[in-house]
């Protein structure tokens, strides 16, 4: 099938085979001029080789419709965050991009869908170096399971399991406005628009960008780091839970309820459910880590170099568990409530 | 939710959670200890360092049910099958494993099946050293995305893109009788298991064995290699055509029917719907590999070494196009006919 034949057979396309598909929408240099790309799409594997020694860090996020999205999702938005929540996992390891590969099942081959769902894809791909490297491409239900791979010098990758008792905790950019835009929409029904604090909740949900360059800064400074998909309590207690093997003992935190970032969007809220979407919304895309209190010089200008907020929250303790100081100075304890496919 | 406590709640486990089923199913030792992997399952990324500067080598493929597997699969065929697909790219491309990720939806955390799953899946993997080293798992539409990675010395790797007009034509193994077993079980809408051809073919079709010794010490001697998935006829034309773009110039090949070894299972067919099974069935994951004809004697020695039955099958020419010759004299024109999920 030619291009012009298969674009005239309408927008289901039924004589779009799936070689087809792959040239039109996802081949286009296929990664093999890409540092660290010794070889790119087109054979059965694709060749990785890092240079200067560098370890590969390698991350896989799958995507299901209806779960980790709404069905109506602009499919430019989707193949945006298919990558953003990937590349996320990169940064909590403060490596840098070097390709990724797609897996792909679609209901149908659908070429405006596609044609926005690579827009999204590429546009964030390239603006941080990362060719598409290989994949594969299925009919049926939709799901996108995307593996990226990035590089980091041997021994520098950022952990969990660093964290040490009297730390710094420290979050970048804002938080809770993604949770809040999913119950917005699920209590609506669909998104309105209307409200300019919901618009911008809404691309906090469908827009994450993920904090490639602060990664990498806080290689340095930095003892652990996770990103945030869960929630900042569970995500905070799946690194004390990590940390706290490494060291052999119990570790906690302690974070202060008026340095938490919560999200401009959700202002008009009050301050009970401000502080539940901020601390188990989920969906953030934001780096919670912990340094050594020395650094909080060199981690402000980091902020300042990467273009972002930095905000020392709270600390680590030796005690286990995890609580939340409000500013009358009532200490109450914050249990892990993060999200469960299977609960 | 304790392991007991879970386990006594019934096959389907409404108390398993997503933590609680990684942890049980598929966190071993994490891949850590494992040749070329400094960091396993437990963080943001897994860290993988193939030593000696060798290069890696990924690749992916996504199985849907329905599509890629009956529906009513024996788990422990499928957790064998989605691994070896994919160690099979590394096979073809003479990479060594060092280990997988795999993303995994289901409708239902159901210990039975998840069991079987990850029994079938870890046979394999251990038989090859090739580790779980990260992944992700969510409720849906059950969909099984693995990535796997090897590797093999910088300018070793076996090509698609490498073959030679003159160069033997081998195949591994023997064909066409995973694609016969999947018609004959459309056919019949279930297993009998009363024909001894039918058992085998079925095993052929659910227990496919990734070619990875063979890959490795085919990079002495070969010049390029595919495996067989989407048919030999298909598959061929794949490696043909990379090869052209790679000399300039069109290549093609002669298959001698004689020289095909077609499975025994497909005995008692006529030898035109053998002939249509070997070269169009797909599934077979054999390797498809041209070298020169100097190397003969070397690859019938790999063979043995393998225990691989390899047959010399034909011959890249320097006319593009595919043909048959028949023992009669008569030559025929082969057109791919590959499974193409979107037609």
């Amino acid at each position: 099938v030619s291009r012009d034949g298969a674009a005239a057979a309408g927008p289901s396309a039924p004589g779009l085979g799936e070689f087809e598909l792959i040239r039109r929408y996802f081949v286009r240099d296929g990664g093999s001029g890409s540092a660290g790309v010794a070889l790119g799409i087109g054979d059965d594997c694709a060749l990785l080789a890092p240079t200067g020694g560098d370890t590969l860090a390698v991350s896989t996020d799958m995507l299901v419709e209806g779960r980790h999205f709404f069905p109506d999702v602009d499919p430019e938005a989707l193949g945006h965050k298919a990558l953003a929540v990937n590349l996320s996992d990169l940064a909590a390891m403060g490596a840098a991009p070097v390709g990724f590969t797609l897996a792909l099942a679609i209901p149908a081959a659908e070429p405006r869908w596609l044609r926005g769902f690579a827009d999204g894809l590429f546009a964030l791909a390239d603006r941080h170096g990362c060719p598409l490297v290989g994949g594969d491409t299925t009919r049926g239900p939709l799901n996108l399971c995307i593996t990226v791979f990035g590089r980091v010098p041997p021994g520098a990758a950022l952990r969990r399991d660093r964290a040490r008792a009297g730390d710094d905790l420290w979050v970048s950019g804002a938080i809770g406005a993604a949770a809040w835009a999913v119950a917005v929409r699920r209590d609506a029904g669909c998104w309105t628009d209307a409200d300019p604090a919901e618009r911008r909740a809404r691309v906090r949900l469908e827009r994450p960008e993920p904090r490639l360059a602060l990664g990498v800064a806080l290689r340095a400074e930095a003892h652990a780091a996770i990103d945030l998909s869960d929630g900042l309590a569970g995500d905070l207690g799946h690194l004390l839970e990590r940390s706290s093997d490494a060291c052999g003992e119990g570790l906690g935190a302690t974070i202060e309820a008026a340095a938490l970032p919560i999200d401009d969007a959700l202002r008009a809220l009050t301050q009970a459910r401000r502080l539940e979407y901020a601390l188990h919304g989920g969906d953030d895309y934001e780096l919670l880590f912990t340094a050594p209190a020395g650094t909080r010089a060199a981690i402000d200008a980091i902020g300042r170099a990467c273009g972002l907020v930095l905000s020392r929250i709270g600390r680590i303790d030796a005690r286990a568990g995890t609580r939340l100081a409000h500013p009358d100075g009532r200490l109450e304890t914050v249990h892990a409530r993060s999200f469960d496919h299977f609960r």
